[in-house]
């Protein structure tokens, strides 16, 4: 009997045809989407999640809290009409060999250390705690109601047990071993997780999804604005919003978990930016949303992760922002420039619906938030798509087509995503199609023949409009605009800044060049580009992990001025001279 | 129609015989019970509890919240058959007048300090927890995320705030007024409780009761054995002796608020000894009862009330301690001595069950806790009682009679408390009628007539028996025992402590000749005593209103050599020296 199998994997979904009751392993294998290590069904490696009946072995060899958690092997699948596999995102995100690599001092916020708990005696009659306060060298400690209950039957039960230490003050205790931290970035449209083995300095796995509230919203405002229509309605069940995103980040850690055989994580790193920290807390962001602008709180802060509705024993540490518009992983990205260590003058910048961008020169940094709109995300253009299979993401000159392009994934072409949008204005603009005012024009070369109706037909399908350039055209203008207040108000040019750091998804795939052509960022620095990629996710890990990096972020938050552009004087002049696009 | 009326008060019960609808108020007035302050049924301060229905007038001079809390006003209320009336014990305890005149600098721990939050503007964008605490002068906050949620709203309501201040700290946001303090003594036996206006420096109320935990033993260890029978029974629901307390003083909270019209508490200082600080946390005691005595924490800890399901916004301190046998309440009753302030040697006892002892020169303390057992509190001896109405509290000699006694409220002899035993013993050893090993013989002098079948007749049933002075010598044999061992650690003579403090109820009540005379206090000693009362209360109200008191506590138990009596070489020598009563 024929059955119809599809299987999620990380870089899209594939489906499968294949005969009822044939192993699904060496499909998978053969299709490159799982290594089998032993190929047996032995090892219990070839984790995959599927809605199967457990087989013996696979209870043996995973156990109850895994199979719970939805994993099965592979090797011990068989396929079936309809079954869905999702194979694992193991060592996923581009921060994960950068670790151990990196070069900083590494003293994890918490860490476990062995303990040798002395005997009281009627010579030693100490109290419990404050035996293993000395035990554990510890100044203090915030151990709960319930855990100092625990305490007398645990330090008699002649278990070896570590104290959880944050600084001076113990936390908890835990059986001794590895000490593992949760990364999470908590962006509005995905959420990347990483599991870090903080003793091994190695990211043992790593998940990125998209953002569970979407559904309320696909920017800030929405969502704040989903989560006002909450309240007003009388506050009726759960935040919404909180729920949503406290489940996703809950459920990432549990398979992650599973998933790497690792019972607990003893701390929780995460950042985001300002609405997304307040959305995780359940604190209004009525106030973020409006002017003057003003969140509840920038503070780090340390919770429970129960108190957030994760499973976990381990403490959230929340990253501190600068304001609402700059926030907690705008701090992060900081730390993964190394803006806590001297260096040249930089400007870093994170592209997304709104432009985070900083000005670093000695020790002093400008912020500045520019409204970009969705654009580059690919939202408001007529074929826009965000970067998934089917998105144009590169757009190249051709002597005979006029251009060529690809895809991602190489699949048939869908749409366009931002790289590619600046790539086909940069070609337009190379090619004298688009003139400096932004007017798109057909003309007699290759590429002008593909002009037609008010727009460059890059398929039959996928166009670029005269309306997606007037877009783009306003989105740069705001960016730029920002990053010339900034200048200004340090009295730096551009060939002062020294580098150029694109943090986030969109200034990871652009092309530098295309982005100077059509003048998001200044001529000359596309040559001083340097791509973070995941820098929130990193710059969270640095700040649980680089010893220091608390204080260090609290320095550089007290260092930055915030520059809001609404109210500055000089912003509206550089918008409209920003409008214009740089001659060839 | 004749109507049987029962009044409680502070020093008993009455009963009345009225007709039924008379007014009870003249009734209660004339009795000496209850003071009217208008005497017309305006003033609303004629406050009783009574099961009666609220008059119109009584509903809106009283409000909602009292009448719930079964509050009447005396001058509303009418005279029926059964009705139980129970008049409040406003300012009832000795240390009630103390607090303005005693002479200490004053700092409250938690205070309200008037707050003027600036306006958020576009030129001043911080966020609304950096203005509150710029505004309140404070370093950090530990605001719950509820607190937080609900921040932007207060901040922009135009209510008049006040900060609540834990020295930098800021706790939270109240209305402005005055800071009140729930301090509560929780004594094995009675649970005493002050309402503290920490502003105006008065006690506005207090109260005295039996310890809620009585049903469940007399003893710290019987309470310990039943804690632990829950434990190995599974912890079925809460536990039951944590719940008894946590309710009481829950109970004792919401009494004194609605008596004194107050809103909240701004915090609550609890002391008390070591098992009863435990079994308020729900913490194990089980190895505080056996040896080598271990508490699980000494340390002092700051709870949120209502994680002791106390209805208050406030924060509760508990006091640190010694030792499993030196507690809190022993640490307060230090700083009711004034024991932080530079003086000459003292000795201070808190004679219980346990006789908890303290010697202190030259800043340095040692200290120690003797068995005495309950026989000072009457509950071992043949015809004792505690110091109730009926108890024959003094005893004194008679040419004629041989002796003669009053009894507690003038009520007819039922039996002898502890201030009477140690008379009645002076007494027969003044006469001879007891020789130095403790042997009772009749004898032909009016007092030695008294004594028949090896015991003294107070009355035809108060006997006080050669069993009962057996009892009474072992436990001041342990008593004094400590006090020498002391004193040979610290090489000081009886005559260089130059104070004696008593602290607690028995200490108050027995007259310090009597206890010089039987041995239980060294000879000499009795011209230095000083009576501190209910000095536990007072060192709590100590602890969070005078400046430094928290450090001086924690500097105070570090000096603080604690000597357990059980693995004292000297020990039983001294207790076998100290069996013998002094000679005449």
């Amino acid at each position: 009997m024929e059955a119809r199998m599809t299987v999620h994997h990380q870089q899209g979904t594939r489906h499968f045809v294949c005969t009822a009751g044939e192993p699904v392993a060496p499909l998978l294998r053969d299709a490159g989407l799982l290594p089998l290590p032993c190929g047996l069904g032995k090892c219990g490696k070839c984790l995959i999640y599927a809605d199967t009946a457990p087989t013996d072995e696979e209870r043996s060899l995973l156990g109850e809290r895994r199979l719970a958690a939805g994993l099965r092997l592979a090797c011990h699948t068989r396929a079936r009409d309809g079954l869905e596999i999702t194979v694992p995102h193991a060592g996923a995100l581009k921060v994960l060999t950068q670790y151990a690599d990196m070069d900083y001092v590494r003293e994890p916020l918490v860490r476990r250390v062995p303990l040798a708990v002395g005997e009281a005696t009627l010579e030693d009659q100490r109290s419990d705690v404050q035996r293993l306060l000395t035990a554990a060298q510890a100044g203090g400690h915030e151990l709960t109601l319930e855990e100092l209950t625990a305490l007398p039957a645990q330090l008699r039960s002649g278990e070896a047990l570590a104290a959880l230490l944050h600084g001076e003050k113990l936390l908890g205790l835990r059986p001794q071993g590895t000490s593992h931290a949760l990364i999470v970035d908590i962006g509005t449209t995905t959420v990347a997780a990483l599991l870090a083995d903080l003793d091994g300095q190695r990211i043992v796995a790593a998940l990125g999804e998209r953002n569970a509230q979407s559904p309320y919203g696909a920017d800030v405002i929405s969502r704040i604005h989903r989560e006002m229509e909450w309240e007003k309605a009388g506050r009726q069940g759960s935040n919404p919003l909180q729920a949503a995103i406290c489940r996703q980040i809950d459920d990432m850690l549990q398979r992650l978990l599973a998933e790497s055989g690792i019972q607990d994580v003893d701390m929780l790193s995460l950042t985001g930016n300002t609405t997304m920290l307040h959305l995780l807390c359940g604190l209004p962001g009525e106030h973020i949303s409006k002017a003057p602008f003003i969140p509840v709180t920038l503070e780090p802060m340390c919770l429970p992760a129960q108190r957030l509705g994760i499973r976990s024993a381990g403490r959230c540490f929340l990253m501190p922002g600068i304001s609402s518009y700059i926030g907690a992983d705008i701090v992060a990205s900081l730390l993964a420039a190394d803006a806590h260590h001297p260096q040249e003058p930089f400007l870093l910048v994170d592209l997304g619906t709104n432009a985070e961008t900083v000005l670093y020169a000695d020790g002093k940094l400008l912020a500045c938030s520019a409204a970009a709109g969705p654009c580059f995300e690919g939202a408001t253009l007529s074929c826009g798509m965000a970067g998934q299979d089917g998105a144009i993401d590169a757009v190249e000159a051709d002597a005979a087509q006029g251009l060529r392009f690809s895809t991602i994934g190489g699949a048939p072409a869908q749409g366009i995503c931002g790289s590619g949008v600046l790539d086909a204005l940069a070609l337009l603009l190379d090619a004298g199609c688009v003139d400096e005012t932004g007017r798109l024009e057909a003309g007699d070369s290759p590429l002008g023949r593909r002009i037609r109706d008010d727009a460059l037909l890059l398929t039959e399908t996928v166009r670029f409009t005269q309306r997606d350039i007037r877009e783009v055209q306003l989105a740069k203008a705001a960016v730029r605009a920002g990053m010339e207040i900034l200048l200004q108000e340090a009295g730096l040019r551009h060939e002062d800044v020294r580098r150029l750091y694109l943090a986030g998804g969109f200034g990871s795939a652009m092309r530098p060049r295309s982005a100077a052509r059509i003048g998001l960022i200044p001529a000359g620095l596309e040559q001083r580009v340097h791509v973070l990629g995941n820098a929130a996710s990193f710059g969270a890990l640095r700040y649980v992990s680089e010893k220091g990096a608390q204080a260090a972020a609290a320095e550089l938050i007290r260092q930055t001025r915030y520059i809001e552009l609404s109210a500055h004087g000089g912003f509206s002049e550089s918008y409209v001279e920003q409008m214009i696009f740089p001659a060839a």
